[in-house]
């Protein structure tokens, strides 16, 4: 059973203070708690018993409910999935020379916890094992992104920097990897010449590539609408952009 | 100012039961809001004076607010904007030709707002004019997916159907398509032959195209992960692989 002081703790990680302060984070549904039970060690997990008997699993701390009308208390969702998990925050290292061969996101800002938590799944989908966040970027560990990834995060690595100093760094690194950014006024995607190595940078929701970010870009890239020249939306959402621009890398190797 | 009543109906149209009775739909943000204006006829259109005196629109009524609290009372977001707006649901004519010489995709009972709403800003984007939903498809018009729809729908078509009275029209038209699936043992996209007509099923999020669809797709469809063989998620988000695959489609010509 949950205890009051557990429903308090647990619903105070909603915000992300205490999650910092705890350095844990929560995840629900089925999938992704058993994908992320492979990597990260869970603090506490709540479940329903014909759960437990059904999944073998390791936590500090278990927490027997009688069923998923209990997790409500402690749920994001309006129907929680019979398991709850808490989960103590990775510390992912880097080391800016993993960007030398390998093609890495950097999030410019993105907002929404959905979009974040996509692009982790996509960066999984195809083999992008780092993805930076600049400042403005959501937090990754807000339950709707954990959500979103669908347990992507237990093999995609995500860092939260200042993109000055993450440039300067990479600048003064010298390893030489072109720098792409999505653009209305870039260049063709489709018939652009694109290395299997580079940094892939994708801007805010609303505004795109912020006006100080732009000066980094040294290559820009443009997703044609069709046909060309018909009044369409006025971009895509910034997952899909993410989407089809890595499918376009991956699918020249 | 918002009158108890107003509230009182407008409210009433978040159930798909009282839009449909009504034929009516509620849409926010300035952009979507303004996109739509062009398009659909206007019944209530809730604003700002501000907001009021820097666009110029047509609606049946229009209450002037005090400011964007206001809004909040029939606001489905935490954050209303300026501008609310009820419109008349579009009568969107159909006619099984359309599909002859065009893309189209099925919708097979895709449940998310926010992914139905991504779609159509997919299509539109791609120009793909028409959207087939099948049963157990989440509704268009309900108001997280017109928010993601960004003002789409004012150019792509939504027709709900039953699929298999659908596909008896179809086969019976003998307009001879191809249709596409995707699938995790279909065959690689970008190295398929792709037509630049045909209809595209897309299926639901956790269960993928539904077994009685299987039978009608003569094409089945792998959006690649990379590396080959390395474990990654189970699947992408099925408004970022229908992303991926319009803009294959859409490369080649």
């Amino acid at each position: 059973m949950l205890s009051k002081n557990k429903i308090k703790f647990i619903n105070s990680l909603f915000l992300k203070k205490n999650r910092d302060e705890q350095q844990l984070f929560c995840a629900e549904g089925e999938k992704c708690v058993l994908e992320l039970l492979k990597t990260f060690e869970c603090k506490i997990l709540v479940a329903t018993n014909d759960w437990l008997l059904s999944n073998s699993v390791h936590a500090e701390e278990i927490i027997i409910v009688e069923n998923s009308e209990e997790i409500k208390k402690i749920s994001f969702f309006k129907t929680p999935s019979p398991v709850f998990a808490v989960f103590k925050k990775p510390i992912f290292s880097f080391d800016i020379q993993d960007l030398k061969d390998d093609l890495t996101i950097l999030l410019d800002g993105i907002q929404d916890p959905g979009n974040i938590g996509t692009i982790i799944r996509i960066a999984d989908w195809f083999g992008i094992r780092n993805i930076i966040c600049a400042e403005q970027t959501v937090d990754v560990f807000n339950p709707k992104s954990i959500q979103s990834t669908m347990g992507a995060l237990a093999r995609v690595k995500v860092h939260y920097t200042k993109k000055d100093s993450f440039f300067k760094q990479l600048f003064s690194s010298k390893i030489n990897i072109p720098i792409y950014g999505t653009f209305l006024e870039g260049e063709n995607i489709y018939s652009s010449n694109l290395s299997k190595n580079g940094l892939i940078i994708m801007g805010n929701e609303g505004n795109g590539i912020a006006e100080d970010t732009k000066k980094y870009v040294s290559k820009k890239l443009f997703i044609p609408n069709y046909p060309k020249g018909v009044p369409t939306s006025e971009s895509l959402n910034v997952a899909i952009a993410t989407g089809i621009v890595c499918s376009e890398f991956r699918r020249r190797l």
